[in-house]
């Protein structure tokens, strides 16, 4: 019985670890994310009880793991990216600690850099970044985001679940003092085969970003244009 | 004939992608990093060049997977943790783009997240940190941190590679005003079974350190705290 917090990765469901493909093929109840490959999900065995995570408020989640991992299972908890960036893998942990049910994280590859990646941009590259800012974009309502010190941060500044926030997120950047001309880029459904990106200065990037979809994230910083170098190639990573 | 360039994960041979560990499995040559785990090595097919990357610099490096690819081979080029961060992945891609050899990228789990959740550290925790900044302590010596402006940064902080330069990073950060008190952990060999750690405030952590060995990482901030409550049951990752 234990409750295992797996990373499922970025998106292509190549790019799962190989022990959470081991643990998710091995499961006795899989409960995941909609964000989730359907290929991943498919792999549990036959018999595995198979929960999709929707319009599930996190603490009745947090309760469903610690009964689940209580009537003795092996529960996957597969969750995109990795569990402890943005992913609340952290208080998912906490309930199964207070209810005494064991629990392990089995990290993922997070959108992180392998989502700028498919689109050719690399977060550092010596002589042009070496320092990667990760915040989200849901701070950019509610719970304000420092600009000031945002704008004023060197190198790289990654933004996850940025495009609802996009225009708000650029100039409040340009008016704290980033200019308007630095390279930005919003890459979608990065890792997939429908994966798509734009690239522009920091001031247009919210209209040249209309028509995109969730879940994309926003790159703003001078790797973008050792990007645009090495875009054509990558495109999108095909399976080997 | 392509070059892959393929992020090993952070320790634990079980965090290499499944795509990643497919490639090694049917690669015509590996040109591994020496902390890349032997289990991944050994992983090869049995005629496949193994070539270890052990006192050779980046361009002579550069020009032999060139070579590799222009023989027509099937190269992966398994580098650890995530190749496009402080991978110099960009720099083995852009050799490979000027030189014609087609490469593709295949992102790891970095040890960004993974090994602080080793020690039980989530870099982010609602209501905790929404903010996480990566930087080298290979940058502490030579081109200088902006210790002002990480001392200001709010959320996480976290240092690759800052073993070496931990009384300079620590005192840095303290002089620029981040409370000396603090908290601070320093995670060695984190997701290997072998992996230690040891936390505290972070006037004292470079001398708690002391003992620890390369390769280590950094964390500073409140997250530290959490991780002490979930340290307890993640312990080492065991393998499923």
């Amino acid at each position: 019985m234990t409750v295992w917090l797996v990373g499922a990765g970025p998106g292509d469901p190549g790019l799962i670890t190989a022990k959470g493909l081991d643990l998710v093929r091995s499961c006795d109840a899989l409960v995941y994310d909609v964000l989730v490959s359907r290929e991943l999900v498919a792999e549990v065995p036959r018999d595995a009880l198979v929960i999709p995570r929707e319009d599930v408020k996190q603490a009745e989640l947090n309760a469903m793991l610690v009964e689940l991992g209580q009537l003795g299972l092996e529960v996957v908890r597969l969750k995109g990216g990795d569990p402890f960036i943005f992913g609340r893998g952290s208080e998912e942990a906490e309930a199964l600690l207070a209810a005494g049910v064991p629990f392990e994280v089995v990290p993922g590859v997070s959108a992180l850099s392998a989502v700028p990646a498919s689109a050719g941009i690399p977060v550092t590259h010596r002589g042009v970044s070496a320092q990667v800012t990760l915040v989200s974009g849901h701070s950019a309502s509610g719970e304000e985001l420092e600009f000031a010190q945002l704008a004023a941060t060197p190198g790289t500044l990654v933004v996850f679940m940025g495009l609802a926030h996009l225009d708000e997120l650029a100039r409040g950047l340009i008016a704290a003092g980033r200019p308007a001309s630095t390279p930005a880029a919003v890459v979608c459904r990065g890792t997939l085969p429908d994966g798509r990106s734009v690239t522009g200065e920091l001031h247009e990037i919210a209209q040249l970003a209309e028509g995109l979809s969730s879940p994309s994230l926003l790159v703003v910083g001078d790797v973008v244009r050792v990007g645009a170098r090495l875009a054509q190639p990558l495109a999108t990573v095909a399976a080997p």
